[in-house]
Protein backbone atom coordinates (compact mmCIF):
# COMPACT_ATOMS: atom_id res chain seq x y z
CA UNK A 1 0.00 0.00 0.00
CA UNK A 2 1.59 3.29 -1.00
CA UNK A 3 0.93 6.57 1.55
CA UNK A 4 0.35 9.71 -1.00
CA UNK A 5 1.19 13.38 0.32
CA UNK A 6 -0.25 15.84 -1.52
CA UNK A 7 -0.07 19.51 -1.78
CA UNK A 8 -2.85 21.56 -2.93
CA UNK A 9 -3.89 25.31 -3.90
CA UNK A 10 -7.28 26.81 -3.77
CA UNK A 11 -9.79 29.51 -3.89
CA UNK A 12 -12.09 28.73 -1.41
CA UNK A 13 -14.65 31.08 -2.36
CA UNK A 14 -17.28 29.04 -3.71
CA UNK A 15 -16.73 26.02 -0.90
CA UNK A 16 -18.04 25.32 2.38
CA UNK A 17 -14.28 25.23 3.84
CA UNK A 18 -12.28 21.97 3.91
CA UNK A 19 -14.73 19.18 5.53
CA UNK A 20 -16.69 16.78 4.36
CA UNK A 21 -20.15 18.03 5.16
CA UNK A 22 -22.61 15.31 3.31
CA UNK A 23 -23.61 16.92 0.22
CA UNK A 24 -22.74 20.50 0.87
CA UNK A 25 -19.40 21.36 -1.47
CA UNK A 26 -16.15 20.94 -0.28
CA UNK A 27 -12.72 20.87 -0.78
CA UNK A 28 -12.39 17.29 0.70
CA UNK A 29 -15.38 15.91 -1.16
CA UNK A 30 -13.85 17.52 -4.55
CA UNK A 31 -10.94 16.18 -3.76
CA UNK A 32 -12.04 12.73 -2.95
CA UNK A 33 -13.95 12.27 -6.09
CA UNK A 34 -11.19 13.37 -8.18
CA UNK A 35 -8.81 11.06 -6.36
CA UNK A 36 -11.71 8.17 -6.64
CA UNK A 37 -12.09 8.24 -10.30
CA UNK A 38 -8.18 8.73 -10.59
CA UNK A 39 -7.13 5.67 -8.39
CA UNK A 40 -10.19 3.37 -9.05
CA UNK A 41 -11.62 3.06 -5.91
CA UNK A 42 -12.45 5.36 -2.84
CA UNK A 43 -10.44 7.01 -0.76
CA UNK A 44 -9.88 8.41 2.61
CA UNK A 45 -8.58 11.94 2.79
CA UNK A 46 -6.33 12.64 5.59
CA UNK A 47 -5.92 16.78 5.62
CA UNK A 48 -3.52 18.95 7.87
CA UNK A 49 -6.14 20.37 9.45
CA UNK A 50 -9.85 22.20 8.42
CA UNK A 51 -10.05 25.60 6.57
CA UNK A 52 -13.76 27.48 6.96
CA UNK A 53 -15.93 28.16 4.44
CA UNK A 54 -14.22 31.02 2.57
CA UNK A 55 -10.56 30.54 3.64
CA UNK A 56 -8.23 29.43 0.80
CA UNK A 57 -4.96 27.64 0.46
CA UNK A 58 -1.62 27.91 -1.12
CA UNK A 59 -0.23 25.02 1.03
CA UNK A 60 -2.54 22.69 2.21
CA UNK A 61 -1.36 19.12 2.10
CA UNK A 62 -3.61 15.74 2.62
CA UNK A 63 -2.38 12.13 2.03
CA UNK A 64 -4.42 9.18 1.00
CA UNK A 65 -3.49 5.70 0.14
CA UNK A 66 -4.05 3.20 -2.27
CA UNK A 67 -2.38 0.39 -4.48
CA UNK A 68 -2.20 2.31 -8.15
CA UNK A 69 0.33 2.17 -9.37
CA UNK A 70 0.39 5.52 -11.03
CA UNK A 71 3.44 7.57 -10.42
CA UNK A 72 3.47 10.54 -8.16
CA UNK A 73 4.01 13.22 -10.94
CA UNK A 74 1.19 11.58 -13.05
CA UNK A 75 -1.34 11.30 -10.17
CA UNK A 76 -0.64 15.56 -10.36
CA UNK A 77 -1.89 15.73 -13.57
CA UNK A 78 -4.59 13.03 -13.94
CA UNK A 79 -6.00 14.45 -10.77
CA UNK A 80 -6.30 17.78 -11.64
CA UNK A 81 -8.30 16.71 -14.79
CA UNK A 82 -10.66 15.82 -12.51
CA UNK A 83 -10.87 18.85 -10.24
CA UNK A 84 -12.45 22.26 -11.02
CA UNK A 85 -10.58 25.25 -11.95
CA UNK A 86 -10.68 26.78 -8.14
CA UNK A 87 -8.77 24.22 -6.70
CA UNK A 88 -5.65 22.28 -8.08
CA UNK A 89 -3.24 19.51 -6.47
CA UNK A 90 0.41 21.52 -7.21
CA UNK A 91 2.52 18.33 -5.69
CA UNK A 92 2.03 14.52 -4.90
CA UNK A 93 4.86 12.45 -3.49
CA UNK A 94 5.01 8.88 -1.58
CA UNK A 95 5.73 9.20 2.10
CA UNK A 96 6.42 6.22 4.53
CA UNK A 97 3.56 4.81 6.18
CA UNK A 98 3.58 6.45 8.95
CA UNK A 99 3.21 9.84 7.69
CA UNK A 100 -0.01 11.40 8.31
CA UNK A 101 -0.89 15.05 7.21
CA UNK A 102 -2.61 16.04 10.35
CA UNK A 103 -0.88 14.02 13.30
CA UNK A 104 2.92 14.45 11.58
CA UNK A 105 2.56 18.45 11.62
CA UNK A 106 5.36 20.08 13.02
CA UNK A 107 4.12 23.92 12.07
CA UNK A 108 1.69 26.07 10.34
CA UNK A 109 1.72 29.47 8.12
CA UNK A 110 -1.30 31.20 7.60
CA UNK A 111 -1.24 34.72 6.25
CA UNK A 112 -4.29 37.13 6.74
CA UNK A 113 -4.56 40.14 4.02
CA UNK A 114 -6.12 43.30 4.97
CA UNK A 115 -7.16 46.02 2.26
CA UNK A 116 -6.80 49.67 4.00
CA UNK A 117 -7.37 52.09 1.41
CA UNK A 118 -10.64 53.97 1.48
CA UNK A 119 -12.37 52.20 -1.54
CA UNK A 120 -13.11 48.50 -2.03
CA UNK A 121 -10.92 46.30 -4.61
CA UNK A 122 -13.14 44.58 -7.00
CA UNK A 123 -10.35 41.71 -8.04
CA UNK A 124 -9.68 41.32 -4.04
CA UNK A 125 -13.02 41.12 -3.09
CA UNK A 126 -12.64 37.82 -2.21
CA UNK A 127 -9.08 37.10 -0.73
CA UNK A 128 -8.84 40.35 1.12
CA UNK A 129 -10.96 42.02 4.13
CA UNK A 130 -11.53 45.27 3.25
CA UNK A 131 -10.91 47.77 6.30
CA UNK A 132 -10.66 51.65 5.42
CA UNK A 133 -9.10 52.64 8.44
CA UNK A 134 -5.65 53.79 9.22
CA UNK A 135 -3.82 50.80 11.29
CA UNK A 136 -1.05 51.83 13.61
CA UNK A 137 1.11 48.84 11.97
CA UNK A 138 4.16 49.41 14.94
CA UNK A 139 1.81 48.93 17.51
CA UNK A 140 -0.10 45.86 16.10
CA UNK A 141 3.64 44.50 15.93
CA UNK A 142 4.38 45.07 19.32
CA UNK A 143 1.04 43.52 20.34
CA UNK A 144 2.00 40.84 18.25
CA UNK A 145 5.01 39.71 19.30
CA UNK A 146 3.61 38.80 22.96
CA UNK A 147 2.11 36.27 21.11
CA UNK A 148 5.21 34.18 20.26
CA UNK A 149 5.90 31.13 22.42
CA UNK A 150 3.66 28.71 24.44
CA UNK A 151 0.45 29.82 25.56
CA UNK A 152 -3.02 29.00 26.48
CA UNK A 153 -4.39 30.55 23.86
CA UNK A 154 -7.83 29.81 25.19
CA UNK A 155 -8.68 33.54 24.57
CA UNK A 156 -8.45 33.16 20.42
CA UNK A 157 -10.74 29.88 20.60
CA UNK A 158 -13.98 29.60 19.37
CA UNK A 159 -16.81 28.47 22.02
CA UNK A 160 -17.76 25.38 19.57
CA UNK A 161 -14.61 23.90 19.79
CA UNK A 162 -14.01 23.85 23.38
CA UNK A 163 -15.32 20.15 24.08
CA UNK A 164 -13.16 18.31 21.21
CA UNK A 165 -9.95 19.97 22.31
CA UNK A 166 -8.21 18.94 25.26
CA UNK A 167 -5.82 21.25 25.33
CA UNK A 168 -5.60 25.04 24.48
CA UNK A 169 -1.83 25.30 24.62
CA UNK A 170 0.10 25.94 21.67
CA UNK A 171 3.21 27.43 20.40
CA UNK A 172 3.47 30.34 18.18
CA UNK A 173 7.11 30.71 16.32
CA UNK A 174 6.39 33.52 14.38
CA UNK A 175 4.07 36.32 14.32
CA UNK A 176 4.49 39.64 12.59
CA UNK A 177 2.08 42.53 10.29
CA UNK A 178 3.68 44.41 7.40
CA UNK A 179 2.85 46.25 4.47
CA UNK A 180 2.90 44.85 0.92
CA UNK A 181 2.16 46.87 -1.82
CA UNK A 182 -1.80 48.04 -1.42
CA UNK A 183 -1.67 45.49 1.50
CA UNK A 184 -1.16 44.85 5.19
CA UNK A 185 -0.29 41.52 5.53
CA UNK A 186 -0.27 39.28 8.82
CA UNK A 187 1.81 36.05 9.09
CA UNK A 188 1.72 33.64 12.02
CA UNK A 189 3.37 30.39 12.80
CA UNK A 190 2.68 28.18 15.12
CA UNK A 191 2.72 23.93 15.71
CA UNK A 192 -1.52 24.21 15.30
CA UNK A 193 -3.60 26.69 16.26
CA UNK A 194 -7.23 26.32 17.93
CA UNK A 195 -10.33 26.71 15.76
CA UNK A 196 -10.76 30.20 14.14
CA UNK A 197 -7.66 31.12 16.25
CA UNK A 198 -6.32 32.85 13.82
CA UNK A 199 -9.01 35.22 12.70
CA UNK A 200 -9.97 35.79 16.30
CA UNK A 201 -6.38 36.85 16.53
CA UNK A 202 -6.36 39.01 13.52
CA UNK A 203 -9.31 40.69 14.66
CA UNK A 204 -8.05 41.41 17.81
CA UNK A 205 -4.93 43.02 16.21
CA UNK A 206 -7.22 44.98 14.50
CA UNK A 207 -8.79 46.39 17.67
CA UNK A 208 -5.13 47.75 18.41
CA UNK A 209 -4.44 48.58 14.72
CA UNK A 210 -7.03 51.60 15.39
CA UNK A 211 -6.08 52.29 18.74
CA UNK A 212 -9.14 50.58 20.51
CA UNK A 213 -6.62 48.48 22.57
CA UNK A 214 -3.03 49.19 23.40
CA UNK A 215 -0.68 46.30 22.98
CA UNK A 216 0.13 46.09 26.55
CA UNK A 217 -3.81 45.48 26.85
CA UNK A 218 -3.52 42.36 24.52
CA UNK A 219 -0.91 40.87 26.04
CA UNK A 220 -3.59 40.95 29.63
CA UNK A 221 -6.42 39.54 26.97
CA UNK A 222 -3.74 36.53 26.22
CA UNK A 223 -3.51 36.01 29.66
CA UNK A 224 -6.99 36.34 30.36
CA UNK A 225 -8.04 33.24 28.83
CA UNK A 226 -11.32 34.70 28.10
CA UNK A 227 -12.85 35.04 24.72
CA UNK A 228 -15.22 37.34 25.67
CA UNK A 229 -11.91 39.99 26.32
CA UNK A 230 -10.68 39.65 22.74
CA UNK A 231 -11.64 41.10 19.48
CA UNK A 232 -13.90 39.75 16.52
CA UNK A 233 -13.22 36.77 14.21
CA UNK A 234 -12.00 38.21 11.62
CA UNK A 235 -13.94 37.41 7.83
CA UNK A 236 -12.96 34.56 6.21
CA UNK A 237 -11.96 35.85 2.87
CA UNK A 238 -8.69 37.21 4.12
CA UNK A 239 -7.39 34.45 5.32
CA UNK A 240 -5.01 31.46 3.19
CA UNK A 241 -3.37 28.47 4.69
CA UNK A 242 0.23 29.03 2.98
CA UNK A 243 2.33 25.82 4.29
CA UNK A 244 2.45 23.11 6.56
CA UNK A 245 5.75 21.88 7.66
CA UNK A 246 6.53 18.08 8.50
CA UNK B 1 -23.60 71.15 -16.59
CA UNK B 2 -20.94 69.50 -14.92
CA UNK B 3 -18.45 66.97 -16.43
CA UNK B 4 -17.50 64.37 -14.26
CA UNK B 5 -14.63 62.22 -14.73
CA UNK B 6 -14.56 58.58 -12.92
CA UNK B 7 -11.82 56.20 -12.73
CA UNK B 8 -13.35 52.55 -12.21
CA UNK B 9 -11.64 48.99 -11.40
CA UNK B 10 -13.40 46.09 -12.03
CA UNK B 11 -12.61 42.33 -12.50
CA UNK B 12 -14.46 41.71 -15.90
CA UNK B 13 -14.87 38.37 -15.80
CA UNK B 14 -18.68 37.76 -15.37
CA UNK B 15 -19.32 40.40 -17.28
CA UNK B 16 -19.63 40.95 -21.49
CA UNK B 17 -16.89 43.61 -21.64
CA UNK B 18 -17.46 47.15 -21.09
CA UNK B 19 -20.02 48.37 -23.88
CA UNK B 20 -24.11 48.51 -23.34
CA UNK B 21 -25.43 45.78 -25.91
CA UNK B 22 -29.31 45.20 -24.95
CA UNK B 23 -29.63 43.43 -21.79
CA UNK B 24 -26.53 41.63 -21.63
CA UNK B 25 -24.28 42.52 -18.13
CA UNK B 26 -21.53 44.97 -19.12
CA UNK B 27 -19.72 47.02 -17.24
CA UNK B 28 -20.68 50.55 -19.10
CA UNK B 29 -24.41 49.17 -18.04
CA UNK B 30 -23.95 48.62 -14.31
CA UNK B 31 -22.44 52.16 -13.86
CA UNK B 32 -24.41 53.63 -15.78
CA UNK B 33 -27.76 52.37 -13.71
CA UNK B 34 -25.63 53.06 -10.49
CA UNK B 35 -25.08 56.76 -11.40
CA UNK B 36 -28.92 57.54 -12.44
CA UNK B 37 -29.72 55.92 -9.38
CA UNK B 38 -27.24 58.69 -7.45
CA UNK B 39 -28.11 61.65 -9.55
CA UNK B 40 -31.77 61.08 -10.38
CA UNK B 41 -31.68 61.40 -14.30
CA UNK B 42 -30.64 58.90 -16.81
CA UNK B 43 -26.98 59.26 -17.82
CA UNK B 44 -24.94 58.48 -21.02
CA UNK B 45 -21.43 57.43 -19.72
CA UNK B 46 -18.04 57.68 -22.27
CA UNK B 47 -15.41 54.89 -21.97
CA UNK B 48 -12.06 56.01 -22.42
CA UNK B 49 -12.56 52.47 -24.84
CA UNK B 50 -14.11 49.01 -24.60
CA UNK B 51 -12.70 46.04 -23.01
CA UNK B 52 -13.68 43.21 -24.08
CA UNK B 53 -15.60 39.94 -21.96
CA UNK B 54 -13.55 38.93 -19.41
CA UNK B 55 -11.03 42.07 -19.59
CA UNK B 56 -10.36 43.30 -16.59
CA UNK B 57 -9.07 46.81 -15.73
CA UNK B 58 -7.34 49.16 -12.50
CA UNK B 59 -7.44 52.21 -14.41
CA UNK B 60 -10.27 52.69 -16.83
CA UNK B 61 -11.91 55.88 -17.25
CA UNK B 62 -15.35 56.98 -18.19
CA UNK B 63 -17.03 60.73 -17.92
CA UNK B 64 -20.79 61.50 -17.84
CA UNK B 65 -22.62 64.57 -17.35
CA UNK B 66 -25.14 66.06 -14.40
CA UNK B 67 -26.14 68.76 -13.35
CA UNK B 68 -26.48 67.25 -9.48
CA UNK B 69 -24.78 69.14 -6.83
CA UNK B 70 -22.98 66.07 -4.78
CA UNK B 71 -19.34 66.97 -4.51
CA UNK B 72 -17.30 64.40 -6.23
CA UNK B 73 -16.37 62.86 -3.23
CA UNK B 74 -19.53 61.95 -2.41
CA UNK B 75 -20.35 60.45 -5.73
CA UNK B 76 -17.33 58.24 -5.36
CA UNK B 77 -19.47 56.36 -2.17
CA UNK B 78 -22.47 57.39 -3.97
CA UNK B 79 -21.89 55.08 -7.07
CA UNK B 80 -20.55 52.44 -5.13
CA UNK B 81 -22.83 51.97 -2.53
CA UNK B 82 -25.66 50.76 -6.39
CA UNK B 83 -22.56 48.98 -7.69
CA UNK B 84 -21.35 44.97 -7.83
CA UNK B 85 -18.47 43.78 -5.53
CA UNK B 86 -16.56 43.28 -8.74
CA UNK B 87 -17.12 46.86 -10.39
CA UNK B 88 -15.89 49.83 -7.92
CA UNK B 89 -15.35 54.03 -9.04
CA UNK B 90 -12.29 54.45 -7.14
CA UNK B 91 -11.91 58.48 -8.20
CA UNK B 92 -14.52 60.88 -9.19
CA UNK B 93 -13.33 64.82 -9.91
CA UNK B 94 -14.92 67.21 -11.95
CA UNK B 95 -13.75 68.36 -15.44
CA UNK B 96 -13.49 71.01 -17.92
CA UNK B 97 -17.02 70.67 -20.38
CA UNK B 98 -14.24 69.62 -23.46
CA UNK B 99 -12.95 66.39 -21.98
CA UNK B 100 -13.87 63.35 -23.53
CA UNK B 101 -12.92 60.04 -22.27
CA UNK B 102 -12.31 58.24 -25.72
CA UNK B 103 -11.21 61.46 -27.52
CA UNK B 104 -9.25 63.57 -24.98
CA UNK B 105 -7.21 60.10 -24.11
CA UNK B 106 -3.37 60.83 -24.56
CA UNK B 107 -2.22 57.22 -23.73
CA UNK B 108 -3.21 53.87 -22.63
CA UNK B 109 -1.34 51.62 -20.84
CA UNK B 110 -2.27 47.44 -20.40
CA UNK B 111 -1.08 44.47 -18.71
CA UNK B 112 -0.92 41.16 -19.54
CA UNK B 113 -0.18 38.19 -17.12
CA UNK B 114 1.08 34.70 -17.80
CA UNK B 115 1.35 32.07 -15.20
CA UNK B 116 4.30 29.75 -17.04
CA UNK B 117 4.30 26.99 -13.78
CA UNK B 118 4.01 23.86 -14.54
CA UNK B 119 -0.05 23.43 -12.78
CA UNK B 120 -2.27 26.02 -12.98
CA UNK B 121 -3.10 28.36 -9.82
CA UNK B 122 -6.61 28.44 -8.89
CA UNK B 123 -6.35 31.99 -7.47
CA UNK B 124 -4.98 33.39 -10.46
CA UNK B 125 -7.44 31.37 -12.61
CA UNK B 126 -9.72 34.83 -14.12
CA UNK B 127 -6.44 36.62 -14.10
CA UNK B 128 -3.67 35.13 -15.91
CA UNK B 129 -3.13 33.13 -18.73
CA UNK B 130 -2.01 29.91 -17.81
CA UNK B 131 0.98 28.68 -20.49
CA UNK B 132 2.64 25.63 -18.60
CA UNK B 133 5.78 26.30 -20.98
CA UNK B 134 9.49 27.75 -20.97
CA UNK B 135 9.04 31.18 -22.44
CA UNK B 136 12.41 33.29 -23.46
CA UNK B 137 11.89 36.34 -22.34
CA UNK B 138 15.56 38.05 -23.87
CA UNK B 139 13.98 37.16 -26.93
CA UNK B 140 10.45 38.22 -26.78
CA UNK B 141 11.87 41.46 -24.90
CA UNK B 142 13.84 41.78 -28.29
CA UNK B 143 10.66 40.96 -30.50
CA UNK B 144 8.82 43.79 -28.22
CA UNK B 145 11.55 46.72 -29.20
CA UNK B 146 10.34 46.33 -32.66
CA UNK B 147 6.94 47.41 -31.47
CA UNK B 148 8.15 51.18 -30.47
CA UNK B 149 7.17 53.69 -32.37
CA UNK B 150 4.66 54.92 -34.95
CA UNK B 151 3.76 51.56 -37.16
CA UNK B 152 0.83 50.72 -39.06
CA UNK B 153 -0.86 47.76 -36.90
CA UNK B 154 -2.91 46.20 -39.25
CA UNK B 155 -0.74 42.85 -38.09
CA UNK B 156 -2.63 42.84 -34.88
CA UNK B 157 -6.01 44.00 -36.17
CA UNK B 158 -8.97 41.57 -35.94
CA UNK B 159 -11.13 41.67 -38.79
CA UNK B 160 -14.20 42.60 -37.35
CA UNK B 161 -13.22 46.32 -37.05
CA UNK B 162 -11.21 46.87 -40.08
CA UNK B 163 -13.84 48.96 -41.34
CA UNK B 164 -14.52 50.73 -38.57
CA UNK B 165 -11.04 52.48 -37.51
CA UNK B 166 -10.14 54.86 -40.87
CA UNK B 167 -6.34 53.92 -39.64
CA UNK B 168 -4.61 51.52 -38.20
CA UNK B 169 -1.57 53.42 -37.49
CA UNK B 170 -0.54 53.60 -33.83
CA UNK B 171 2.47 55.03 -32.05
CA UNK B 172 3.67 52.24 -29.28
CA UNK B 173 5.63 54.10 -26.31
CA UNK B 174 6.77 51.17 -24.33
CA UNK B 175 6.61 47.31 -24.70
CA UNK B 176 8.18 45.18 -22.03
CA UNK B 177 8.24 41.48 -20.85
CA UNK B 178 9.28 40.88 -17.03
CA UNK B 179 9.41 38.83 -14.48
CA UNK B 180 7.32 39.21 -11.31
CA UNK B 181 7.12 36.69 -9.19
CA UNK B 182 5.64 33.63 -10.66
CA UNK B 183 3.63 35.69 -13.16
CA UNK B 184 5.19 36.99 -16.38
CA UNK B 185 4.01 40.27 -17.01
CA UNK B 186 3.76 42.08 -20.52
CA UNK B 187 2.94 46.00 -20.51
CA UNK B 188 2.07 47.91 -23.48
CA UNK B 189 1.59 51.72 -23.49
CA UNK B 190 0.31 53.38 -27.17
CA UNK B 191 -1.67 56.18 -28.20
CA UNK B 192 -4.37 53.82 -28.60
CA UNK B 193 -4.86 50.52 -29.84
CA UNK B 194 -7.09 48.52 -32.55
CA UNK B 195 -9.43 46.51 -31.67
CA UNK B 196 -7.85 43.16 -29.90
CA UNK B 197 -4.50 44.49 -30.51
CA UNK B 198 -2.99 43.89 -27.67
CA UNK B 199 -4.24 40.18 -27.33
CA UNK B 200 -2.76 39.56 -31.00
CA UNK B 201 0.69 41.15 -30.51
CA UNK B 202 0.79 38.97 -26.76
CA UNK B 203 -0.08 35.72 -28.79
CA UNK B 204 2.42 36.95 -31.27
CA UNK B 205 5.07 37.54 -28.72
CA UNK B 206 4.29 34.30 -26.63
CA UNK B 207 5.05 32.59 -30.59
CA UNK B 208 8.71 34.48 -30.26
CA UNK B 209 8.78 32.71 -26.57
CA UNK B 210 8.39 29.05 -27.39
CA UNK B 211 10.55 29.43 -30.20
CA UNK B 212 8.16 29.25 -32.89
CA UNK B 213 9.26 32.71 -34.03
CA UNK B 214 12.11 34.31 -34.01
CA UNK B 215 12.57 38.28 -33.25
CA UNK B 216 13.60 39.00 -36.42
CA UNK B 217 10.76 37.28 -37.94
CA UNK B 218 8.29 39.59 -35.75
CA UNK B 219 9.51 42.40 -37.24
CA UNK B 220 8.54 41.46 -40.72
CA UNK B 221 5.38 40.14 -39.14
CA UNK B 222 4.47 43.67 -38.11
CA UNK B 223 5.61 44.96 -41.80
CA UNK B 224 3.56 42.50 -43.40
CA UNK B 225 0.36 44.20 -42.32
CA UNK B 226 -0.85 40.36 -42.52
CA UNK B 227 -3.38 39.73 -39.60
CA UNK B 228 -2.62 35.70 -40.49
CA UNK B 229 1.04 35.94 -39.74
CA UNK B 230 0.70 37.02 -36.65
CA UNK B 231 0.10 34.53 -33.62
CA UNK B 232 -3.27 33.73 -32.15
CA UNK B 233 -5.31 36.19 -29.70
CA UNK B 234 -4.58 35.60 -26.47
CA UNK B 235 -7.16 35.21 -23.80
CA UNK B 236 -9.07 37.34 -22.43
CA UNK B 237 -8.73 36.80 -18.86
CA UNK B 238 -4.70 38.00 -18.75
CA UNK B 239 -5.51 41.47 -20.01
CA UNK B 240 -5.94 44.66 -17.55
CA UNK B 241 -6.34 47.55 -18.72
CA UNK B 242 -3.63 49.90 -16.53
CA UNK B 243 -4.03 53.23 -17.30
CA UNK B 244 -5.03 55.88 -18.95
CA UNK B 245 -3.08 59.58 -19.20
CA UNK B 246 -4.85 62.35 -20.58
Amino acid sequence: MRNIKLTIEYDGTNYRGWQVQGEAPTIQKMLGEAIAQVVQHPVSIIGSGRTDSGVHALGQVANFTTDSAIPAQQLVRAINAHLPADIAVVAAQDVPQGFHARYSAKQKTYRYRILDREVRCPALRNYAYHLPARLDLDEMNRAARYLIGEHDFRAFQSKASEAEDRSSVRTITAADVARSGQLIELHLSADGFLYNMVRAIVGTLIQVGIGKIGADEFKRIIESKDRSLAGPTAPARGLCLMEVTY
